[in-house]
């Protein structure tokens, strides 16, 4: 096949490069390096040594002989040349991954959450047009987020998509309607993947666009088969309070000597996949089509949810780490019920991905204690803080006679 | 009440602004002018003329003593100024009506399409970013469509704003979750509406931000009680194939003496109010606080639903002229059940709104018959053509083993 990724330099999407490669498909990555300019900027650079693009492109072909193109574009902006591009490579498939993709980042300053709005919002809308006006018949995975439906107690299994509803009207009507269940995001962020899937189903309804959209946990690992293959493919590794996530943060920490620093109770339940599992659900949503082009087929990339603390406790009991409960920089739920429905990638033959206790810990251990030199402990503790205002009183405004 | 209006040059926010500028609030309008430059653009000029805004505003002040502000400002994009103008402006309320408001303008070409979800989407999260920022006191009134539910055929009631659903997931758990009936746009504009809903109901959530979001049917007529006072304060009355409504459309073409021409069967259903409502609601939702300030209030702004065919014969009744039924140029249901919960506006005093049969057909064949040499009779045949495509069976590519 012939795939595109856009965002195909990032985290999940360059390891997501090579997976498919590897497997032979052709891979053209669009990429405007955003999040190497942003680690420049907040000066909070991946743990790993992070190669040039041309670099691990041209590795990448001495290694394999396959080849990867790059184009470099802003694609929330630059909507031509996008469409330029999927016109002259014709692909079958556009993997969407282009997107700042941290939640504290959204809510660092008022410049970097509405960056992350328009930028995610924007660049989704191309892609969707682009597909939309060349060939409607292009395959379209996105990555969502499964912080979409927010983190209150739920008792009940949050569905994959949609499900049905039923209510009451005030004239004692009942009736049904087909939905996802609310969402409900709680950074910028978060809001600008929930606007996407408005974005999503609206071209999926309109233009009969076949549309997979992956809600996918907290990733952790660094490493997987392709990357591992090469230092000069590395992938990166995040560690500090704006794009580290929790596990590579705890991980950091036991290694550098520190106190693992958990927010709050660290009850607050989160769901967890390795980024080994997520080039293979990313695979298998790329060759498997949405069941029909006229809904958006939502899957949870996830292998398991568990506590922020039983993560630390994890970390804490196979480094030999102390934890360390510090003030939560969010105003969150503590302590919440949380189920995942989770069928979706096992009805595909996605059968057992891999989880906590799987020794993958090992894995990151490795590449930190690489590196241990390039560590830099003042990048950990959180400094971003936010979270909803407290007052929820009804207005004291009186009304005005008119 | 110290109000700022946003797109107060426009078909609503002018009334808008003169009208609670009449009651003795004090009101500062923020427009790009960009429905002057849209009108320019596409030479599909209203059928009354319009006064410079700077012309228009001085006569409002020579009448009547009142000093309206303005500031040229495009809010989608300046968002420091934008913010400036709060701070030092420190409003009790923002009615935001910035938006390019038009369904087939939105999709008319990839450009059009793109600009009206960038700039109405954008517009409403600065907006929204500088109420959070400056004070989070500031009433927000959003003018939204009535539109984003589309037009599929329903037997129920719509709510106003959040009702209860039931479900049961996969392990026969029954649970119930507050939301709105899910939003179907059928257009970008109405598309953007539905994005600016999930951003009022994130600030709304995260900041406590008293919010309103009136819902509004179709708009038809011309003047109220404000611009009626000289012919210098006119309002627009646009009837093209792009921003006229179907009421107007009518009543200009039965008074050129053309049929008047009704799409398909013409038992599309839509909502109606007239722009003196209009009016009236706009400042009922500024001088009545939402109901608390984590929800947001939605309203539907309607006086009516009618089919459309009804309308055109109202209309050919009155000024005895034919009806011709042209091709339906959008792809949409033409014959279904659509039932608006109504009760809002009527439970803040508003009890009776302008219908079709209350002669104000009158005003606008008044306007029209003033302007007759101004009507140009090509820019009413539709040529922008829309609609979902036909082919929704499942995708034809193969799985490709992986």
């Amino acid at each position: 096949m012939k795939i595109i990724i856009t965002g195909g330099d990032g985290f999940c999407g360059w390891p997501t490069s090579l997976h498919l490669s590897n497997l032979g498909h052709n891979v053209l990555i669009i990429d405007n390096l955003s999040r190497r300019s942003i680690a420049s900027a907040l000066q909070y650079e991946s743990l790993t040594e992070i190669n040039a693009i041309h670099n691990r492109i041209a590795k990448w072909r001495e290694l394999t002989g396959q080849e990867i193109l790059f184009y470099n574009l802003d694609i929330a902006h630059d909507y031509a040349p996008l469409k330029e591009v999927v016109s002259s490579y014709n692909p079958d498939c556009i993997v969407h991954l282009a997107a700042q993709r941290s939640a504290p980042y959204s809510m660092m300053t008022v410049e970097a959450g509405n960056y992350t709005l328009s930028n995610n919002v924007l660049s989704a809308n191309n892609v969707l047009r682009a597909i939309e006006q060349h060939d409607r018949t292009i395959k379209l995975v996105h990555l969502g987020s499964i912080g979409v439906y927010g983190y209150e107690d739920r008792a009940f299994e949050i569905p994959e998509g949609h499900t049905e509803f039923s209510s009451v009207d005030s004239n004692n009507v009942e009736y049904k309607v087909q939905g996802q269940i609310p969402l409900n995001p709680t950074s910028i962020y978060h809001l600008s993947k929930s606007q996407i899937t408005s974005l999503l189903n609206f071209y999926s309804q309109n233009y009969a666009i076949n549309i997979t959209d992956l809600y996918q946990g907290i990733v952790w690992g660094t490493q997987t088969t392709e990357t591992r293959m090469s230092s000069e493919l590395s992938n990166r590794f995040d560690y500090d309070e704006i794009y580290g996530t929790v596990l590579n943060r705890f991980v950091v920490q036991a290694q550098a000597g520190m106190p693992i620093s958990v927010y709050g109770k660290g009850m607050q339940t989160r769901a967890f996949i390795h980024i080994q599992d997520t080039v293979k659900c990313i695979e298998t949503a790329v060759i498997s089509p949405a069941a029909n082009n006229s809904e958006v087929e939502v899957m949870h990339q996830i292998s398991e949810t568990r506590t922020v603390k039983s993560v630390a406790d994890h970390v804490a009991n196979l480094m030999n780490a102390k934890i360390k409960q510090v003030v939560n920089p969010r105003d969150e739920e503590e302590e919440h019920r949380y189920i995942l429905a989770n069928t979706k990638f096992k009805a595909l033959g996605m059968n057992r991905l891999n989880t906590l206790g799987d020794n993958l810990l090992d894995e990151i251990q490795n590449v930190v204690s690489k590196n241990l030199h390039r560590i830099d402990q003042s990048c950990i503790a959180p400094k971003v803080k936010w979270g909803k205002v407290v007052e929820k009183q009804p207005a004291e405004r009186e009304r005005i006679a008119s």
